[in-house]
């Protein structure tokens, strides 16, 4: 563990400046809104190893990809975010020596990231090499209330004696992906103009032409009074500023508050791009930096509102779980179709911020339970938006007649990952996509969204499962073969269990599916899939057929799901004799040995008797559990929630606590030693699923929604709130029991335990544990 | 089929000048002899689509890998073969004008490599744009005598009237390899000496420190008489040259003749590199150009003499085979230990110019068939001096105790290639370098190999096997996972027939050699042994049980053996109906499509059928190759071959022949449209092995030697040397018989047909067919 930061409910803080934690702290106090995404960098210069990174949500770069050998089907590009304009810039000088932490003495460092507001603070005692000493006070935020504007407010006070202050706050479009695969330059600068205390830049990005204006407006203040400057102006293709002169008496502060706008082409005309951002920046500064924090302050408290989490008794875990819910909501906000959440939000390269199976399979669950059903909504119109991209990425390996694969990495919907037993292999994602679906009506009893993309979307990935699976003469059976399952520590197998039971689900679901919106609008469902060339009758018999005869593995001695074909033959030894020293596997084992050995990356069989719990007994879900779990090295960070949730829906609750401590904490702690590459923005849902529906019981029968919450022994209380149709409840567990509050919201029905309730605004359920 | 060349039964006959043809018959055209190679590129410019190619054996390049994902245990560098200085250029003038094939008027052109005499030569009449007429004619042969040098005789007739010329003999290490990853220049120039009509140049390798010298020297004549000239010298860092103006009258024929040294610190020390290659080139000089071509021939006699095919009636199979008997001579000669056969030899960069299992696999037999067993046994010897390497290969994979993995790819032993499922997986390789040392030892009876190399590597190689195993409790067998066959259109596939079959001979192999090595030598074998801390009694023992207990897929129903675990499961519909637009599959299909089909790259139950014939009865040969030979797309250059020689074992000549006329003419016809990148030098050897092994019906039963020739009724007869133990003897095929004749070495025995024989020199037996 690297915890550096010090345990607080509410707050990330690290106190002390130690220059081998900077990449780590650029990460683990980025701020975002959805719309943009800063790490934590400094203001002013730091020339030691650092990871500058801005990010605009939806501006991406088709990045040449890099492959050894060439396989048929794989994509030619990959679509990685793209670093953009660095809008934070303050160039500090001070008796003409650069300000630059590393280079100078630093005391009383402190940084702080309140998870209620939002809002990043940084404080430092510094000495400059010529002797003069200063105070630095920063504050930032990106605004959750207009998700184009960024302010902040940078403070010096001069300590000893006056100080003689350079300062150049700029606007910088001169920046590299880390992660180029070609070490190639991906933007190119349009338009500067730089007056007086104000500038504006744009830039076009290379191949797709995205455009990205930002424009600042800055206001000085010495000792509390407006200061009036004539700035230097400073006008390249690629960077503006302005540069100030300024005498600091001792014991007197200076405040430069910058406002930037920062719009892209997704929202604007190319052509007002310029113009509208330079109103937008205008217009912040004409607010004013403490309005716009209190709007700003406004939407989180509605957020934390709908969705948080508390823990009593267990400072580190509540700390863990307000960030992993403050870090989602700063990644995504459901406002815009168009986007989606990458792994790493907006706080790091690696992933290239692209849209994996994890948003449908682990963060709608968290938006479901935390926002309103829109926002989970968008996330079902994104896929839907993809649909075509997807029949062509089928198109590619050769399926037809409308099936439709999604892609295991995606900007636009376009396959870009080039590993053939992941690309071609892993597509157990397909179904993540189609039970999304599936979850999100359930959830929200939205079944309209069947008719508003809904079907074409489960049409098109049935008909992809039925056309990957083929007949077995030998076994009279239906099999899948070449599959990659979750667990990519096994790849190109046959009948990989979770991948055909999704399937097969898949399958069964698209045609209740149709079912429910012929009873909704069966005009307007006849219309879709008769534009869909649905072959009623041949379709859904063949796809009743091979759920029919699909072939399942299970062990009937062990009364276990097989993984696939071949697992049961492998060396079966629990993870826990492996030597500490060989873990994590995948940094000690050659690929050869990984794949051949019987270690287990993430729940596989476990993450389908995680969806479809209601289809298993107690037993089924015990021996599963006591036959894989043992066997699991939980190397992706999505692996132990599901576990967690699965021990506590068996009584295994120490165990849940233990594997939800291995997710929680996740990058707070660094236990992969990677965090300074970005968040793993994705798992955090799994702690927050851990929490709601490991601890808290939350599951589902049909579409009745069950509570039967469990208390950790290392806590001694918990609450939580959960948005559940058009209801907040709140949830809250002590040692003595269950109490379940309407918080707001209209009348809602669901299951305590074994019992069948109804609540309305302020009712209140109460169940004992005694 | 493109076959604009002449049949013919000596030689490659090119008539017409075609530009489109021309990087083909670069590829196609190409001399060598085993230290050096030359595509036939023209001496002089051409500014057309060329690949202008010139190697030296054993200097290769460890260019920096590229893969899309890293999986732990690939190599960091993949080597290749380098292409070296250009030796052959001679610029020319005429009139001021470049002579430029690409860029003048060319008639009568013709080009002729010669077989018997490794002799290319080139004719035409050029007109130029100035109106200049010439007549060109250039031969070239790299010497099989004196291997560091190569000699061209470079004629330029005046027709029309007198011509003003500019020749400039020059040597150019300013090369690139096409193929270089990163677009890296490989060479950097070290000395440079030019005098008059004679220049020196040396270059080293970056990284490796290669160091290559060449030299030149040259005479003149106009009109047969000896032409005093004053050249201009040329000398920069990377190139030198001689500039000659010379007129030659209406009618008149100048004739340069350049005699160069090409020397490696593979072979002297570099020190002495500059001065050796400069004396040598003035050695050739003084031979001459007609000496040096006799002593030449002389070598070239003696390998036709011991290896020659005689085909009647169709001469498009006997330039076949005669052109494939020829390159392999070209590309190897077995005097060099450190040397082995690269898939394209001397004549493209693709593939690296490495090492793979084609030389064990397909190469050998044909080296001991048609030379002395100094030649192949330098084979063996190669693979004993990387043993160290491929110890460490398997310790990068987790083996350990001496465990030996020959590489997939290689240059110096080490790994090359990364491709998780070829590079970890494909692991039969190791069989065929354990195979190769029995196929030596049975072929020439020199078991004194085993002590000098041949038992290190057999216990290195089963030792890789017994640790590669593991025992499965489900099935109470050794099982084998994570493997990938001969047939590379099934990767990460468990209990390949092929690879266990070859594994478990492997074991039972080593452990008789033991016994064999202490039968001639017990102290030296017990010596070995010791040295390799070798557990008698517990390996042999292990080797043993594992032997007996490892499992083999058969499916008891159709008398087959199973590929591999799950291949019965698929859909099986013989390639003949698959449609003739989508062949080859490899061109056309998704990789995820091929993987999940039935079809077969090449030979994989077949290969092992064929390597261990004697072990399996006839109805076993036939139903294996009619269950897995219709679902073989022979996509591989290895894969008809084997496929002929088995289908001549069961007696079906007539599908023998057809598959006997996919590999021998795959170059001269270019069936896959890619002859230009190069030749497929290994796959030749299948060829040479057809004939011999297929319609000679040569095989064996244990140490016996067996010939049971048939003749394919599209010939007339054939004949084909074999050396075979101290003998050589010719096997002549007629429709009347066989006749066997002793011509030169000691007695030898064998069965021809069902009857044991001894032959003596001038022996001769008959066997009629009626």
């Amino acid at each position: 563990m690297h915890s550096y930061l010090e345990p607080h409910e509410w707050k990330l803080v690290e106190r002390g400046f130690e220059a081998e934690n900077l990449e780590r702290s650029e990460a683990l106090f980025s701020i975002g809104n959805g719309h943009m995404g800063q790490r934590a960098n400094f203001e002013e210069d730091y020339s030691g190893p650092t990871l500058r990174g801005s990010y605009v949500a939806g501006v991406y770069y088709p990045d040449k990809t890099r492959v050894g050998w060439w396989k048929n089907g794989y994509p030619e590009y990959f679509a990685k975010v793209l670093n953009s304009v660095n809008w934070i810039g303050i160039r500090v000088g001070v008796h003409g020596e650069n300000l630059d932490l590393n280079r100078v003495e630093v005391s009383d460092f402190v940084r702080e990231l309140d998870f209620r507001d939002a809002l990043l603070s940084r404080q430092a005692v510094v000495r400059m090499h010529n002797g003069s000493r200063l105070s630095l006070s920063a504050k930032r935020f990106v605004s959750m209330a207009r998700p184009e504007i960024g302010a902040i407010e940078y403070r010096i006070t001069a300590l000893d004696r006056s100080l003689n202050l350079e300062l150049e706050p700029y606007l910088d479009f001169d920046v590299r992906n880390k992660d180029s695969n070609y070490d190639e330059g991906f933007w190119e600068g349009l338009d500067a103009q730089v007056g007086s205390q104000k500038a504006v830049l744009s830039a076009r990005t290379r191949k797709l032409d995205f455009r990205v204006a930002a424009a600042f407006r800055f206001d000085l203040t010495l000792d509390g009074k407006p200061l009036t400057v004539y700035p230097e102006t400073v006008q390249q293709s690629m960077y503006v500023s302005n540069r100030i002169q300024a005498e600091v008496p001792a014991g007197k502060t200076l405040i430069l508050t910058k406002y930037v706008s920062v719009l892209s082409s997704l929202d604007h005309a190319p052509e007002t791009l310029l113009k509208q951002a330079d109103e937008r920046a205008s217009e912040a500064r004409r607010v004013g930096f403490e309005a716009l924090l209190e709007e700003h302050k406004d939407r989180w408290a509605q957020k934390w509102e709908l969705g948080d989490i508390r823990i009593e008794g267990d400072v580190k875990a509540q700390q863990g779980i307000r960030y992993s819910i403050f870090q989602l909501h700063q990644t995504y906000t459901g406002e815009d179709e168009r986007l989606n959440i990458g792994p790493k939000g907006f706080t790091g390269e690696k992933y290239g911020g692209s849209t994996y199976w994890d948003t449908e399979a682990y963060c709608l669950p968290f938006y479901l339970g935390t926002a309103e059903p829109k926002v989970a909504r968008q996330l079902l119109t994104y896929r839907f938006k993809h649909l075509t991209k997807a029949i062509e990425n089928a198109a590619k390996l050769g399926f037809h007649r409308g099936a439709a694969l999604y892609p295991m990495v995606t900007m636009n919907g376009e396959e870009c990952h080039n590993e053939w037993e992941i690309t071609f292999e892993e597509i157990h994602r397909n179904g993540a996509v189609a039970f999304a679906v599936y979850n999100y009506l359930r959830h929200t009893q939205d079944s309209a969204y069947l008719l508003e993309g809904g079907i074409e979307v489960l049409v098109g990935i049935a008909r992809f499962w039925a056309q990957r699976v083929h007949w077995s003469e030998k076994r009279g059976a239906f099999v899948m073969h070449g599959v990659t399952g979750p667990n990519e520590y096994e790849n190109n197998v046959n009948n990989n269990w979770y991948t055909s039971y999704i399937a097969c689900w898949c399958l069964h679901y698209a045609g209740s599916a149709i079912d429910i919106a012929s009873g909704l609008d069966t005009r307007k469902t006849q219309d879709i899939l008769e534009k869909l060339g649905f072959d009623a009758a041949g379709e859904r018999g063949r796809w009743k057929h091979i759920c029919a005869h699909l072939w399942l593995p299970e062990d009937a001695e062990g009364g276990i799901f097989i993984q696939n074909e071949g697992f049961l033959d492998k060396e079966l030894i629990p993870a826990a004799q492996l030597p500490p020293a060989e873990r994590p596997i995948n940094q000690h084992w050659s690929w050869d040995r990984i794949l051949r050995s019987c270690y287990i990356k993430q729940a596989d069989v476990l993450q389908g008797v995680y969806l479809f719990e209601e289809d298993f007994d107690r037993g089924q879900m015990e021996r599963n559990f006591d036959f894989y779990e043992p066997l699991t090295v939980h190397e992706s960070s999505l692996s132990p929630c599901v576990h967690s949730i699965l021990a506590a829906r068996i009584g295994r609750i120490d165990k849940a606590y233990e594997l939800y401590l291995r997710t929680a904490r996740l990058d707070l702690d660094d236990y992969n030693h990677e965090v300074a590459e970005g968040l793993h923005i994705t798992s955090m849902a799994g702690s927050w699923m851990s929490v709601v529906q490991g601890f808290g019981g939350m599951r589902w029968e049909g579409a009745d929604m069950i509570l039967e919450p469990a208390l950790p022994s290392a806590w001694k209380a918990y609450a939580f709130h959960l948005k559940f149709r058009s209801a907040v409840l709140e949830v809250s567990v002590t040692q003595a029991g269950v109490e379940v509050r309407h918080r707001s919201g209209g009348a809602v029905a669901f299951r305590l335990f074994d019992r069948a309730q109804t609540l309305e605004t302020g009712g209140v359920l109460h169940h004992s544990f005694t």
